[in-house]
């Protein structure tokens, strides 16, 4: 059974003469028993990186007698059936990101606690170690850890903001929350897919060697994180959605309310003591970052659509960067808080405080980095002659 | 025919103990012609995720009536010979990551100008036009480039020492360049070979979703790329070589001389005119970065060593990006002055002047971020406690 998106004898030209359409791989008889095969021929596979789990096809309609197929909705609104579909799907492909991203920091932890090799830093004799005893497999791992809990914690705010905007009460609330979910949708798609082609990269240096061979099982990862930035939207086009539909079109309102948002979180972190002094300080240049950035994004679109488009996914992954380090101090601060009460999980507590602190002093620097490219970096790509590629 | 690290009977304990042997396939007669098949079988071939045109297998020796091998060299030296071969192929490795990048580069453009898809941005109707057109693809491509030339002339500027080193007539000249090739080579490997992934992973992304489906070719670079950080010592063994053995052995002098004459650069740079004016800046700042974490790292060497290593590979990434912005902007001016000869180049000329500003604006200020990491992010790798992970 496929979903097929064509054209009805007298559609209207361009997309908005397309149908959407279900055909079955075979035809009803009249009783509702499976009658004869439909005209849908599968007529080659394609080999693909990774998710094998999931073929590939070309598929031929009608080569013979035609194929049928059963109209969805109405006629000539399956474009915008297909963006329904595809608004959901993108949100999906984020959660993808982070499922991944998960799986392969486990793999790698596991290996690395498990795999003896090389002996403490600084000592030529003694027992051998397990390779997460190393400062930079630690610090791979870490990075690995930090990246997939904000990018879970940005894609879980854009759950909950999805959810308000369908069932809250308020009408106002739900406007507010839809905005956020419009403004958070690229952002969970492109930056949490983006994050995990990494992390799934680390997992493999991680494992060394062994990484590269398929046995070992980090290397599925590499290879199907891969397609997460690609289908449903490359990242480009969630880039572009972001500074178009999103950020320029509403004048940067509802990132403004988030930036508000973000900096209102600034004078409670001192209580975190002088060890997250430096997440705060890189927190708060990031947040200035992101504000700058948008300011110069509403404003070059009105001179120039196509200076937005050369820096957008800097932006994207910008906005990315900075909300998960915003979540994660915030995470810090509730850790704090519950570490206090009797009973409490000191282990699981400890180790999100420490994990927000690591993202603050190795993942948060490049708020700053992508903030300048977004803001001076235009023109480079924009003045450079195509001809001289 | 292979190369064996093995003990000879008599041999002292651990690594003073290995010998290097060549272990034929087959024992020669007495008349030099073919003889019986020596005791060496492959046991098992692994699947890799890429490179499969080099096959890597298990072999066991000495089986049966025992496999014959010959010494190379003297007994007990074994080690010492592998890491002759290993420099080099250090050295080798990293080109192999220029070579991969380029190769990824000239595919994608291919595809770019080639494939038709979307129209001009703003531009609801008219005609379809290649993807190189769509400012972020345009972007892509010119990461793609920026840091594949960059990476090259890093690679150049490291092959220019060792001939220098090998031949300068002058001795104290042989081994101010035998310094800097010390200090090059684990970044010619580490970072040409990080950025490779990188740049192979572009390139898959430039194909859309067609780079997932092997045919394309794309798939290919980013599979064979990713063991290049990994064979012939880790990025993070590279790093650590970097600041150890390298850096804080000579208390960051070679370092040190590099500097200032990256900062000779500067003012030389104004010439070039205000589209350069950011390039300048980041490179200005970039080389203030450079210099502030080779300090940092000098000093946390005599302190606590794996402090050090905890921010080793930030370190590297760092002086690969600001090498790279330094020739980069170096090619510029030498290309800005050509322009001005008879019969000049120019379409190799201006893309040489315009893709250093490129790299300027787009890949310079990740440079500040490493740094900012390297001085201040160490302890919350040491003092995450390992449990917690």
């Amino acid at each position: 059974m496929h979903l097929v998106l064509a054209r009805t004898p007298d559609a209207p030209e361009g997309v908005k003469g397309i149908s959407l359409f279900i055909v079955p791989k075979y035809l009803a008889n009249a009783d509702g028993s499976r009658g004869a095969r439909n005209d849908v021929k599968c007529v080659s596979i394609e080999h693909k990186m990774g998710i094998h789990a999931s073929p590939t096809c070309m598929l031929v309609y009608g080569e013979g007698e035609g194929a049928i197929g059963y109209l969805v909705g109405e006629e000539n609104r399956g474009l915008e059936y297909m963006f329904t579909m595809m608004n959901h799907a993108r949100l999906g492909v984020g959660v993808e990101g982070v499922g991944i991203a998960e799986r392969a920091y486990q793999h790698a932890l596991d290996y690395a606690r498990t795999r003896i090799q090389g002996r403490e830093a600084g000592k030529a004799a003694g027992e051998r170690v397990p390779i997460v005893r190393h400062a930079d497999v630690k610090r791979m791992l870490l990075t690995m850890k930090a990246l997939t809990e904000a990018m879970r914690a940005v894609a879980y705010v854009a759950a909950g903001a999805l959810d308000r905007a369908k069932h809250h009460p308020d009408r106002a609330e739900q406007r507010r929350n839809q905005a956020l979910v419009d403004l958070l949708t690229p952002i969970v798609k492109g930056w949490c897919t983006e994050r995990c082609i990494e992390i799934a990269s680390l997992g493999v240096q991680v494992h060394g060697g062994m990484g590269f061979v398929e046995e070992a099982g980090a290397a599925q990862y590499y290879r199907d994180a891969r397609i997460t930035t690609i289908y449903e939207g490359t990242t480009g086009i969630q880039a572009n959605d972001l500074i178009g539909r999103k950020v320029a079109f509403e004048k940067g309102a509802t990132a403004s309310a988030v930036i508000v948002q973000m900096r209102e979180l600034d004078p409670l972190l001192a209580s975190l003591g002088p060890a997250y002094d430096v997440m705060r300080q890189n927190l708060k240049s990031a947040v200035d970052g992101v504000q700058a950035a948008t300011r110069w994004l509403v404003e070059a679109f009105q001179r120039e659509p196509r200076a937005g488009a050369a820096v957008a996914v800097p932006y994207l992954e910008l906005f990315g960067t900075v909300l998960g380090g915003w979540l994660l101090a915030r995470s810090a601060l509730v850790a704090k808080a519950q570490l206090g009460e009797p009973d409490s999980d000191r282990e699981y507590l400890s180790a999100k405080m420490a994990t927000a602190r690591f993202y603050g002093e190795h993942i948060l620097p490049r708020a700053r980095a992508h903030a300048d490219t977004v803001t001076c970096g235009a023109a480079s790509v924009l003045e450079f002659e195509e001809a001289l590629l």
